[in-house]
């Protein structure tokens, strides 16, 4: 019973990860309440964004000067690349302020269930950079699902060859999270990537 | 660290109500892993909802033809106006598949400390159309709120010299609710509200 314009725009909203069918009709009626020209700026941006953000040609991941700010950072070690499933992952490791080297995002990760093979993904220009790049390592730091270890070993395989060293972030506990309420695979693999203190 | 556009579509998710800052960046990036034309489809459904939308220039709900769907129905009963605080508000008494009448929106509650006064809301094309239509009852519909309630009050109140019947919706223990966790308030107005069973 909405007018077809903005139930239209219910449905756009409703297709969107995690938007459920309450929140795409709050979030219409929240565009239709906007002054004309914030609608107007809302609707570019969307435009803008997918116009202008290409892929990095070196690490594949979303940027909108070429190569990236990362990759063109002078400051960022090249020898090390950290391997990640989404553009998404590159900020969440960034946010450590831990990591100085580069990376290279594959755009998804291998599942035969959902036809998604290496062809899918950037694997082939993981290949050319480190065939033509001095790489010391590399990071594999997809999800710990089925999907993203199998990935890791998949690569990790391909990869061989080159002789350089490939190495998986940790798995474990989570920083501040209780062991009684931890998942046994979490725990088995916390037990396994056990580490001797030194004092 | 998110290119320009992107951040900038982060921040216009993120403005959205019950949009947190974690689900505007997993939409951007759901909009820029779209293909360029369902992207398109999506910046022009805001701006397309934005430009043909307009006020049903009768009830003041959202329309794209005028006057609306609704005002426009001969099966309905125009004698008989529910007044609501917004255009959502009429969707959700429409699904109750029990209201046969027609529908005033007001766009908005009295709030004082808001600076919302009648003039900020619809209150004078509803007086207009009393005064113009032959109207037998208007329902006051505005949300069980402090400013809801007021508004109810203010308008009823306006509305005694047209002679016309004025009635509030009741309000009380939502079915399927439990004694034990309703509030006093909703419990205070359920008791207040009680009505005879006749057998």
């Amino acid at each position: 019973m909405y007018a077809p314009p903005i139930a239209n725009l219910i449905d756009m909203f409703a297709r969107m990860p995690g938007v459920g069918r309450k929140s795409a009709v709050r979030m219409a009626f929240y565009v239709m309440g906007l002054p004309a020209s914030e609608a107007e700026a809302f609707a570019d941006a969307v435009r803008v964004a997918k116009e202008t953000v290409v892929l990095c040609e070196t690490c594949q991941s979303y940027t909108d000067t070429q190569p990236c700010a990362i990759c063109s950072d002078a400051k960022r070690n090249r020898a090390v690349i950290c391997v990640v499933e989404n553009p998404k992952d590159v900020e969440a490791m960034e946010k450590t302020h831990e990591f100085s080297g580069v990376y290279h995002v594959l755009h998804g990760v291998i599942s035969p269930i959902d036809g998604i093979g290496p062809d899918d993904l950037k694997v082939r220009e993981l290949l050319e950079r480190v065939a033509a790049e001095d790489v010391q390592e590399i990071i594999m730091a997809t999800n710990p699902s089925v999907e993203g270890e199998a990935t890791a070993l998949y690569l990790a395989k391909l990869l061989t060859p080159f002789g350089v060293k490939i190495t998986r972030i940790a798995h474990g506990i989570p920083v501040g999270a209780d062991l009684e309420y931890t998942d046994e695979v979490t725990l088995a693999r916390a037990l396994d990537g056990r580490r001797e203190i030194t004092l």
